[in-house]
């Protein structure tokens, strides 16, 4: 067979894959959103039964023959690169039985459900049985994909390919020292941003009103998305064209949507402003977890906390908000939505207490997944650590071990992302500033400069770059802490006088 | 293989093509509810390539296989029907040409925006070009399938099993007399409801919490279905348990969406209901398309245009209903709901001019199938008989053809479902009268028995008895026009003293 003809059957079905993909997110985004109760249980068996359909193709001989009839011949970079992808993948996938990986993603979906009824009720042990079955399947896929140092790095690899437990183990407390030093000189410090001025009754509708022009400006096209709500906000691609975002609102804390909103905003952008070429193919997806959490908490962070932020949209802001908002001093409310206190829900955490948040999971699930703790164990346990590294214990489960969506979803390995993606973000934000006048822009609201940077260099590239490539080629240098650390410095130094 | 095992196997083939049933309709319903205008294109092909992978599978010779081999075999009551049920499909199906039919499902996904958008701007000619290449597919189709009498026939049979051109132009000539007839002595009368008392501003928020308590009571189950807004108002099947309803708002003028609610209401309750021993097979759905519109029209009309319906829950809609509402004296309201006046959209259309609507939509779509009416020549043709039956003319392409979503998804030979109906439903409602005290039952709220009542003799059955079936078992005779014409007469002579 020709190349060319190769190439148009691999990509045909290539497209298959990808329409398969198109519904389990659809599912997914439904069931996340506005499938009732009883519907579930259905829908779980029709989302084990697609996902295994996937599986199934990633997996086949059919995709090991267009692999390996493609590898002989001569293709182009974009070619090249998505036949790697896909056997990767192969390789991944293959070693994991059909019947097993169904069941697990029944497992998943049912889970989900579980869940979030245990989450409501503020129960553990409603959700320990699913906990439990869900970590004894990822030990077992992590043995059957391999791994050279530690158990986890199988999962981490999932997520953040060449990272590893070592990397981690060697990071991640230099991280913590430095920010636990700043957080005693900050709880020290006789300075104390008023953040009780931010409460007070703001409507989600203005809420929700006050996002949209914000997602508007930073270039989220509406008409290839939409905002939904969710006990746990999320950003899910459709397709290119169909990147759709959720949130959630808190009418007497509008800090909880907005900087939410903005959040999610940041990967939909991701995923909007792949390169067109890769569409329909598993190369038009963020290169990963990590470098996907960059580009939000670049957006959330580095822009939407900013003092320059909130002195362009401070006018705007108070056209959406209710009057007991509009006596605030501008200083005032800068210090108070940068206020650090350490509390008991991730997303809702400061900038500086967030990584903390990051380790007591990451040390949990390592601990989990080499059997050094047991399910039954987490939620004293996390007590335990978040009493440990931010000096406060939750009260329920709700606000404690049960927050998260991830580890219902069968998501092991991933949350290390969140702290790797912000040092990434803080390497990316002092990179911006070499070409941008950052500041500058946000002044005039025209944050889609920043977007169209962020896509030139990073977007567009969907995952025809390794995250590394794209980090050094950006940067030029690899993964290095201290640009965080010297932003949130510098920043809190001057919000809390030290 | 023993008839055990072969039974076993073939409803673990029936499940996963019910599967791929329950996410076409899952992305039918976000198609035409959430999906952001861009998104469509690629949706489009996914649909597409789903109803590809279904058709497949009910026209395999896996299928086949199923089929011959059960026949040969002792099956009970549900296996037999559930066989004859896949049979009827396959020797449908088998008859188009795979790509023929994966090319008209995505023509229908992309006819559907096309038409979204070109009734929003009132434009046929947008549209016509879409509706050409349907009707030519429908022609087509009709000629794979064959028929005995008249080519409309092969399109009819899709919707209701047994119907011919031949009775239809029997029937509906009779129905239009009469009702003709009773529409002149109704102008001719003095008297008038004056239906301006019912305009007003009533929020929607209000009229959605009004129609909810209504469904409730009906017996509609939130907890495995959903309420949603959408142009055109419809119920989707997901699963048992998922079965979503839409409708429209209208904000000064709530006859809309109540009555639209109670009507899909009276079609979800139909699917809500199917014995649960039928799930996940395709004998778990309404038996026809006119036996479902018996449900949703006897809601609508028989139960909630009545005097009782409205003596019953006159106190709650003036819990939701503005001021402005509660000085309208009760018999005023009550004849203005019925008020009789030709109008251009067929979902407002009053009881006694809507199967009027009908007959225009069946002689169009009757003369484009025989190739005796051209698409160009629709909108002109459409206008001219409206005046002639209605004595109106629609000003624009969307109060006149471009109304009703049907042809753009591909619906030809459902219209004439509307008429059966309705008489359906006048048979019906003259046979629950034998057994139940329906006006009390209305007067104490007790919806649920009616409901209970319908279950009973008809919703449990699903696909298990044919429309016929049911009509004699439930009525004890065939087709009767005569009790509709009754029901309508005695109803009008009152409210117009005639």
């Amino acid at each position: 067979m020709s190349t060319a003809k190769l190439e148009k059957e691999f990509l045909e079905f290539i497209h298959e894959m990808d329409a398969y993909r198109e519904v389990i997110m659809l599912t997914h985004w439904d069931m996340r959103t506005y499938i009732p109760a009883k519907g579930v249980e259905q829908r779980a068996e029709v989302v084990g039964f697609l996902a295994e359909k996937l599986h199934h193709l990633e997996t086949s001989d059919k995709m090991r023959d267009f692999i390996d009839g493609l590898k002989e011949n001569e293709t182009d970079d974009f070619m090249t690169k998505l036949v790697d992808e896909c056997e990767e993948t192969y390789n991944k996938s293959s070693k994991i039985p059909p019947a097993e990986y169904k069941e697990f993603v029944m497992l998943q979906s049912k889970a989900e459900a579980i869940w979030q009824e245990a989450r409501q009720k503020a129960d553990f042990t409603m959700f320990q049985d699913s906990l439990e079955r869900i970590v004894e399947f990822n030990k077992k896929f992590a043995n059957y994909w391999g791994f050279e140092g530690n158990i986890y790095d199988a999962l981490l690899n999932n997520y953040e390919p060449g990272m590893t437990t070592k990397i981690l183990d060697d990071v991640f407390p230099k991280l913590r020292n430095s920010l636990t030093e700043l957080l005693k000189e900050i709880t020290a410090s006789p300075v104390k941003p008023d953040a009780s001025i931010l409460k007070g009754h703001f409507p989600k509708a203005n809420q929700k009103a006050f996002t949209i022009d914000i997602l508007n400006d930073m270039g989220y096209d509406f008409k290839a998305g939409r905002l939904d709500d969710t006990i746990h906000p999320f950003e899910i691609t459709l397709n290119q064209s169909d990147v759709r975002i959720t949130t959630r609102y808190d009418e007497e804390d509008f800090r909880m949507a907005v900087f939410g909103t903005i959040h999610e905003g940041g990967h939909a952008l991701y995923e909007q402003n792949i390169n067109p070429k890769l569409r329909r193919t598993p190369l038009a997806s963020g290169t990963s977890m990590g470098i996907h959490e960059s580009q939000s908490l670049f957006w959330e962070n580095f822009i939407s906390r900013s003092k320059t932020f909130w002195q362009r949209y401070e006018d705007l802001f108070k056209e959406y908000a209710p009057k007991s908002f509009h006596v605030i001093e501008f200083d005032d409310f800068y210090r108070a939505v940068n206020e650090v206190k350490p509390s008991f829900i991730r997303i809702e955490a400061d900038e500086l207490t967030y990584p903390l948040h990051i380790m007591v999971r990451y040390e949990l699930e390592k601990g989990l997944i080499n059997g050094e703790i047991e399910v039954k164990d987490l939620p004293a346990l996390w007590n335990e650590k978040m009493e440990e590294y931010l000096g406060i214990r939750p009260a329920n489960d709700r606000d404690g071990v049960l927050q998260d969506i991830h580890w219902a979803g069968g998501d092991f390995g991933y949350f290390p992302s969140y702290a790797l993606g912000y040092m990434y973000a803080a390497q990316f934000n002092h990179a911006i500033a070499k070409d941008l006048e950052v500041e500058e822009l946000v002044r005039q609201g025209n944050l889609k400069t920043i977007q169209s940077w962020l896509t030139s260099h990073i977007h567009q590239y969907g995952k025809t770059k390794k995250p590394l490539e794209i980090l050094t080629d950006v940067t030029g240098e690899g993964l290095n802490p201290d640009y965080l650390v010297q932003y949130l410095t510098n920043k809190y130094k001057e919000i809390y006088q030290l």
